[in-house]
């Protein structure tokens, strides 16, 4: 299935794209993509829905966050083998984790605004994992079983704010607006290989990152075990997965950050297509 | 006002601390101590209840986290002069940023459970400082009015998962169990100063922190400027705002951790104190 939100931030309804596209209306059968609705047994409940019965959404509503009741947004750092060698960073031992502040999530097409003061924004196209059911101490074999569903992230990134105010890269990485979030939960029956997923961005048309989750250093199943040892991941949680090569930071012989009008386009194969406008804070 | 939650862990009833220390129940004027209520019109309708007509719980019950609702856990890194000066870092040029996860929050006589694997747990009693209402690009001179109140946190931390296992310090200070926070939240109307409140720590009933917020480098005003320049702060998000001298990691000539049965007691005067018994999670 491919679940998504829809309607005005703060109050999007439910939603399932049928195999057409058509947007259709979930809300009669479920509050929110959120908690419960996100485990296996809730899952298997909206996949017993009729599709017919559901009714077309028939305006072009704004698509939310494709997932409700985050309560962590974590992000795993340096997690591509070809982007690691770009940065000419070393090959981590486990996967490096930082936290994006919840407040950062927004809906695939909303606007990226820069804070005050920004001249550092850069874009990172990564896949999303969203977990399904309450996960904690769990084996690399079992992990994927925790898995609600992938989808598209933008892991939006103030280069200044991450590495030269003090602490951690959190302050780059939390801004209102740096975490765009769909536009679809692909649940996880429908990926065949979640280790095998082309992905891309463009800024203003031009291709800027591409690449392929099958050059990721630690896997999905290994950052769901890894992280488990360390906290419970909840219904809901999200992780960012690491971005490939071809981020503006790592533009030769000078770096390239964003400016107020650009536009990011951005897409991992099945799992949905974003697009934002930059915009900056007065 | 001392306000608090009291009941079982998520079903935690909104109540009040009177002037007598009765605990009395404020669940028919408020939902919970969070969101809305913790605005100056919420607190306000709270302190306009005549105390008298709140029943009294005569059970002795467990005490939640004294905020509901909380979306960030901010903590501060190396805020006090003389703890830094302990550990021989620099003097950070902004207030050192890392998030804890929220999943960790717990009440303030809750045990902490150490995870599996884990030889490197450590306490760090620290002033918390409650978000009343959302906070943007304010002036260290208003950010004060941004406060809901304050409270005692425990900011349990994993010194090898927050160092040594690849990953940003959240890795160490996310565990589940690893933030208390509590008794009490009170309304910054009765904190004269916060920038001189005593802090200390016991383990096993001998003193291992001592300190007060006067050797704060960064002041609670200084801390809410700059973060609100970096995000939004939401209502009932928490801050926890560095720790004294007197972690056990610094102890010499060899650190000491906490080992299964241990027992921490910590309190900041006018806020309340806290008691946890380590377990260990086999």
């Amino acid at each position: 299935m491919k679940l998504c939100r829809y309607g005005a931030p703060g109050e999007e309804k439910p939603g399932l794209i049928d195999a057409d596209g058509n947007l259709r209306d979930l809300s009669p059968h479920v509050p929110d993509i959120a908690g419960n609705a996100l485990s296996d047994e809730g899952l298997a409940r909206l996949r017993g829905i009729d599709v017919n019965s559901l009714s077309i959404v028939q305006t072009k509503p704004r698509f939310g966050p494709c997932v409700g009741g985050t309560r962590k947004f974590m992000c795993i750092g340096l997690n591509y083998s070809d982007h690691a060698a770009e940065t000419g960073a070393d090959i981590p031992e486990n996967p490096i984790l930082f936290m994006k502040a919840i407040s950062a999530i927004v809906g695939p097409n909303d606007d990226v605004v820069m804070p005050r003061g920004s001249t550092h924004t850069d874009w990172e196209v990564e896949l999303g994992v969203v977990i399904g059911k309450p996960c904690k101490y769990v084996s690399e074999e079992d992990a994927l079983d925790y898995v609600a569903g992938y989808c598209t992230i933008n892991d939006v990134s103030e280069r200044h704010f991450q590495a030269k105010i003090s602490g951690q890269w959190t302050k780059g990485k939390s801004c209102d607006t740096f975490g765009p979030t769909g536009p679809w939960l692909v649940t996880r029956d429908e990926i065949e290989d979640v280790q095998n997923l082309d992905m891309w961005l463009d800024v203003n048309g031009k291709r800027m990152q591409t690449g392929n989750t099958n050059t990721m250093i630690f896997t999905v199943a290994q950052i769901i075990s890894h992280l488990s040892q360390l906290f419970t991941l909840e219904p809901g949680d999200v992780i960012s997965t690491g971005t490939p090569p071809g981020v503006g930071m790592g533009i030769k012989p000078e770096p390239v950050y964003l400016k107020e009008g650009d536009v990011m386009e951005l897409e991992i194969a099945g799992l949905g297509k974003q697009r934002q406008t930059v915009k900056a804070d007065a």
